[in-house]
């Protein structure tokens, strides 16, 4: 029996994590679950798992819950998050928050030798060489749950790293991929959010649209799989059926292929080098698909792509500068403050004015964070 | 440095298994090679590599040999292969010989110890439980060359077997696939050796045409890889890209794809676990290519697939019946004696006379072999 504790818990990710561990009680215990301030959406969670604690953003909610009937330690804020990523009875962290506010959680769980499936990319984004330098350091396995790395992670099961030639990330191309330069103009909040393929939180949903998203999948691959730049290709792939593939030394490419649903990178990220039956899943049925498209990615149309691969490249405190400034601007189109195309356009100042800090510490990372945020939003006063 | 024997050195998998060869010259040495007749192709070999001990098919070859200046050991007939396929010297027995006559070496070598690269598709069909009871009994590893149990094998690197659903061999659809069954009445022989994607002998090319290639395919995975056929699929994939698929409990699949070389499956037949270096193939690339296309199999317009899984499902000697018969019938349509439909039709008529003798030992299947083929050739006198 492994135990659990899961940041994000009422998140897209964070209920998926949760039909996992439903479907296989005899193999997963909800030990702790942290989540915002959505009462409402964690209260039957905590009837139906009853971990032991629960962690919430603030001591308002802190109360809120303290009213129901709960069993569970209550505790709130970053410490607790941090307590129960390191917490003796834990075997798995499963972080699912978005932005970087796991980042300390993620590194305490590692120091504590826990398994770790991440599923929150801005934690290798901004401070990859921390994450992966103490995972080696401590020998301890991190599991993405992106549909993308795992695919890889599974490609690379049984492999040598040194047989590697190059990865490929495919990209579906998001709510716009049949959109021109020109049609993105006047597109609404609303159509961003439509995505063709999966269906996914709003922040992701935007970063797809943009490419964003793929960008700091890009920057998570090269860390998680110690790959340079040069040997990460994008191409894209409108049907999401290749979720990502890798290319060994003798050509040989091989490729981890699904239907769309999430529940498998997360549950494969907590059985891993095992696999559990996933009877809800559909199964694939490439027949009925019937065909497969590929087509180059176009750094002109998507320059999110293209910024991501730059700030990659430029290294130290610039992945952060890329991050904050893309979860800013996504934020300011969501309330309607800013247009489709305008995201791009702040990050892409932003960056400029960035002058970088190679191999930044934990402070420094929070701190450039901060200043980033400031900053976009001082751009559209 | 790898000693290795190689069984069929002057056909098309001989040929590229020298290529293999020559260009790693630090990991593999060519210590014995077998053929049939054809001195004038297996000179040049014999001057490039040297072997220590050369088999030849019969006493006159062995003569013709001779008068060359040819500093290796000769030896001529079945005994001679048993020999170097059991020699102390050699590491990995490579056996690339058409049809049935390279079981006992295949068995021999089990038995020796050595690891076994099996491209002789027929010794797994005919005689599969005695040789995989082997296998198992010596703990040696039978790696296939074939591109698509060489596929299933990677796919199936680092997993645990008891994790498989099923797994999917793709199909190219041969020569003919495009071909109603009416079309194929008045087919030529040059018609059938023209094939879409792959290089092959003639006698695997108008297996793919009559899609008996796949049906012996399946019989070999079952054997391989200890799978039902019921969870054996076969799907048309017209551009030979992904070269078979696993599907998992998870429903996650893996697959491997590259562009058509049998030299990949044979160097990883010599390299596994690790891979070296394949520089002379082309590079997959998706983009390029554009499209990958899947359509059913259509067990009416392909009948051998079909007799197949039936000959695979009834077992014992039933599958030995299937491919002698094949073989047999094969080898008059190539002599200009049968039409292209008479090959099945021959095969369907050998199949309903046979009754089926199970678990048959090496004698029965050699007498089962023999029998069948004077059978065919008794149906067209």
């Amino acid at each position: 029996m492994k135990h659990i504790a899961l940041l994000g818990s009422t998140g897209s990710i964070g209920i998926q994590t949760t039909d996992v561990i439903r479907n296989h009680p005899e193999e997963f215990k909800l030990f702790a679950m942290a989540f915002g301030r959505n009462v409402e959406k964690a209260l039957p969670l905590v009837e139906e798992f009853n971990p032991a604690i629960i962690v919430v953003q603030d001591e308002e909610t802190k109360t809120k819950l303290s009213e129901q009937n709960v069993q569970a330690e209550i505790l709130a804020g970053s410490n607790g998050m941090k307590e129960i990523a390191t917490h003796d009875h834990v075997d798995i962290l499963v972080n699912a928050i978005m932005g970087s506010v796991g980042l300390e959680a993620t590194l305490g769980a590692i120091e504590s030798h826990k398994q770790v499936a991440l599923a929150n990319k801005e934690t290798l984004v901004t401070a990859g060489h921390l994450v992966m330098e103490a995972a080696k350091k401590n020998q301890v396995d991190i599991l993405p749950v992106d549909s993308e790395h795992s695919a890889i992670y599974q490609c690379l099961n049984g492999e040598n790293r040194k047989d590697v030639n190059k990865i490929t990330l495919t990209a579906s191309g998001g709510s716009f991929r049949d959109k021109s330069r020109s049609d993105l103009e006047g597109v609404t909040v609303e159509d961003a959010l439509n995505h063709p393929n999966w269906s996914m939180g709003a922040k992701i949903t935007i970063d797809s649209a943009t490419m964003m998203n793929k960008g700091l999948e890009v920057i998570e691959a090269h860390w998680l799989f110690d790959i340079s730049y040069d040997d990460i290709d994008v191409i894209q792939h409108r049907e999401s059926v290749i979720h990502s593939m890798v290319e060994f030394k003798d050509k040989s490419v091989i490729a981890q292929l699904g239907t769309p649903d999430m529940r498998v990178p997360i549950q494969y990220a907590l059985t891993f080098p095992n696999r559990l039956e996933m009877q809800e899943t559909k199964t694939l049925n490439l027949v009925e698909i019937g065909k497969l498209h590929f087509e180059e990615m176009d750094f002109d149309r998507f320059p999110c792509l293209r910024m991501a691969y730059e700030a990659g490249r430029a290294g130290g405190t610039m992945p952060t500068v890329l991050n904050a400034a893309n979860e800013q601007a996504v934020a300011l189109f969501l309330e309607g403050k800013i247009s489709f195309l305008t995201i791009e356009a702040l990050i892409e100042r932003a960056l400029e004015e960035h002058e970088v800090i190679p191999k930044p510490t934990l402070d420094t990372i929070v701190a450039v964070d901060q200043e980033t945020r400031t900053r976009i939003k001082s751009y559209v006063k």
